[in-house]
């Protein structure tokens, strides 16, 4: 139903208000009392699975009479495993400890007073995310495990799928004995209603966008609160000396074909001038198997000459696709500098058994996570054991990689006292 | 001498460079190489304590033509004894333990990944100030200290002292086999070199403004990277139930009068309405007494005839002045309402012996730092056992109340492995 500017920023400046209101209830909520209502979520959302698979065949429908690439309309189907999985993901955050009230430190000065810094809920939690339904779940989830209230403002594609499960989550939150408000979703799909949710910094603490680098970048324009953002994913892997190239292959071949539309996906690799020779053929074959084009520099076309020549532009490239920009570089400073430079400070890993090398990399290499003989996929709250994950950071202030319940909380500090005034 | 926007540009684009460089040279920098630095800096500041007021002298001189005002007057004036204070800051600052490289968690994976999470520097600070040259000298140490390179910006009413100050410190810098461009001030008055500044994300990963709120709200909306900042401080005693009165009105003089243009400076005193009558006597005649203007509403002024009326805005007001906002509660809870509904979350307190309403307070007020039965005005990063503060934060994200060098760093995970691939 059409609605006017109007109508929408009081309705929106009325559910900012009821999340406020919901926050400062759900910051005193026992553990018990959280991890329960996530638990009869997750019961929920299985025993209502028809319904849910109903409103979901809606925005299929739409999807595909829209003629939706299949690549999207897969992401919003929601199958029976699916949503079993949404409701698993409930019981592990559940069954992890509360990040809310833990004691970050505690000291008694010399006059006295005793200060306690202890972790608290953020208050209220904007998250604003693209096609995939099951976000609505797992953000409401981890926001809800850390005390917060969340406004959620899901995509348009699956505007149906979205409407039911957010009613079902604050509907459970509500015979748990959480507040009303706990969970709730923007009813408008307008893009008006996302900026006029950018302007609620008075009730909301904090938003989390999730999506492509174009959502983001209008989020972080037009936010009024701080934004947690992950820009973009241009990861590297260094072939560096003393390395083990069965090892390395088998972890190149990981990091850019087991899902190479994700943010952790390898982007560049270099390649160390020492073990170029070597290396190359071996590598230009495995890549020709897994069907990945490759873009390099003049050195790396020399001893690969049916690789593109890659392009300034190459290096600052997230492909998220079978793509593989390559640069043969002199030493592990060299690899270092080009990461400085062209890099997202996302994931960068480095493959060598040389311990030197390794420790240079490790030290210098400013990215969220810096790998030594690994995958760069492993970046993910499941893959480090947070449970569960409402995304990735690239910033550096407050989180950094992947972030889970623990990053969705802030501190206060107590400070006790017996009648002590500053002289 | 004047230069064009283009030129300021340009060299500023060099500094920030150069900062960039310096702060990747900084973060490797040992625990001893840094203290060194600050101790030989400490010397040195002493040691060129004539050249140091001569410049100050100048800047005094300039001050007073322009018909500057007494009280800043005084906050720009270098003795010896705060030159003294400088440099025992900076010795503070170099005997506590090292806020970078610190394990802030470690897990091996059941794949077997070693999982561990670091404190590292953030890479360039950017501050910007207001008159006093001391914060020069504090907020550089403070920066050196968690290995960041800093950019410094400030008053223009300083800016004799602070050139002087700044060169110095990157001179020693640069002695001890510090970096160059570990300490550098921008080097002109203009207001358009704080906006090219703030355009300086490529190089600066943080910035942090210290003056008054409209200094702040300007850093706020042209900054295009993270700001950390502190708006203003309307902070509350709440007189409860069970109240100690003679202590309680030593706490309020404390707050309110002992240096009444700070930020952690009581501006509104809510009073229990069943203390109201035995407190309010007592409580006017020593405001009387020190000399303090009293705002109150309905109720309080039957019981003090003497005050003025309070608006609405008297309770949003942050005085920084010898008035104070005063009101009758009904209860804790409507002390907490209050608190949420004017206050700016940097520090309140309650004055009570009544463990329940005490308990209520702490639980639910939303504010940095949240007092019992003390003065506000220990909000300070000193008094907190922090040795030095870059200021204090009302935000949220990363870092709240006061800020020390452990608050200037981030983190990154190291992920060590032997050949893992996701599956």
């Amino acid at each position: 139903m059409p609605v006017s500017v109007e109508e929408m920023k009081a309705a929106l400046d009325a559910m900012g208000r009821q999340a406020r209101i919901a926050g400062r209830a759900l910051a005193l909520m026992s553990s018990a009392a959280k991890d329960n209502c996530l638990r009869a979520m997750a019961a929920a959302i299985e025993s209502e699975a028809e319904r849910i698979k109903a409103a979901n065949a809606l925005d299929l429908e739409a999807a595909r009479a829209a003629g939706i690439a299949p690549a999207m309309i897969d992401r919003l189907t929601l199958t029976d495993s699916r949503i079993r999985s949404m409701a698993d993901g409930l019981r592990t955050v559940a069954a992890q400890a509360d990040p809310v009230g833990r004691v970050l430190s505690r000291t008694v000065r010399p006059n006295g007073l005793e200060i306690t810094k202890l972790s608290v809920p953020f208050g209220v939690i904007g998250i604003i995310y693209e096609a995939r339904p099951n976000v609505t779940v797992d953000a409401a989830g981890i926001c809800i495990k850390a005390g917060n209230a969340v406004i959620l403002r899901g995509g348009r594609e699956a505007f149906n799928s979205n409407c039911v499960l957010a009613d079902l989550l604050n509907r459970v939150a509500v015979a748990q004995g959480l507040p009303d408000g706990t969970a709730q979703l923007i009813p408008w799909i307008d893009h008006e209603a996302v900026r006029l949710m950018l302007k609620l910094d008075r009730y909301i603490d904090l938003v989390i966008p999730r999506g492509g680098e174009r959502l983001i970048r209008t989020v972080v324009a037009e936010a009024t609160m701080p934004v947690l953002k992950h820009y973009k994913g241009v990861c590297h892997l260094y072939v560096g000396r003393d390395c083990d190239f069965d090892m390395a292959l088998d972890i190149i071949e990981n990091a850019k074909c087991q899902r190479p539309g994700v943010c952790n996906a390898l982007e560049t690799l270099l390649i160390d001038r020492s073990e170029a020779a070597d290396f190359v053929p071996r590598f230009a074959e495995r890549m020709r198997k897994c069907g990945v084009e490759l873009r390099g520099d003049a050195e790396f076309r020399k001893l690969c000459p049916e690789a593109a020549p890659a392009e300034e532009a190459d290096y600052y490239a997230e492909y998220l696709a079978l793509i593989l920009a390559v640069r043969i570089v002199d030493g592990v400073a060299a690899a270092v500098d080009h990461i400085e430079t062209y890099g997202s400070r996302h994931s960068d890993g480095i493959l060598s058994r040389n311990a030197a090398d390794v420790d240079y990399f490790l030290r210098n290499v400013d990215s969220s996570t810096v790998y030594v003989n690994a995958s760069t996929r492993f970046t993910d709250g499941g893959e480090f054991g947070m449970g569960a994950e409402i995304g990735i950071s690239t910033d550096k202030l407050h989180a950094r990689g992947p972030m889970g319940a623990d990053e969705l909380t802030t501190y206060k500090y107590l400070v006790r006292g017996n009648g002590q005034i500053r002289q």
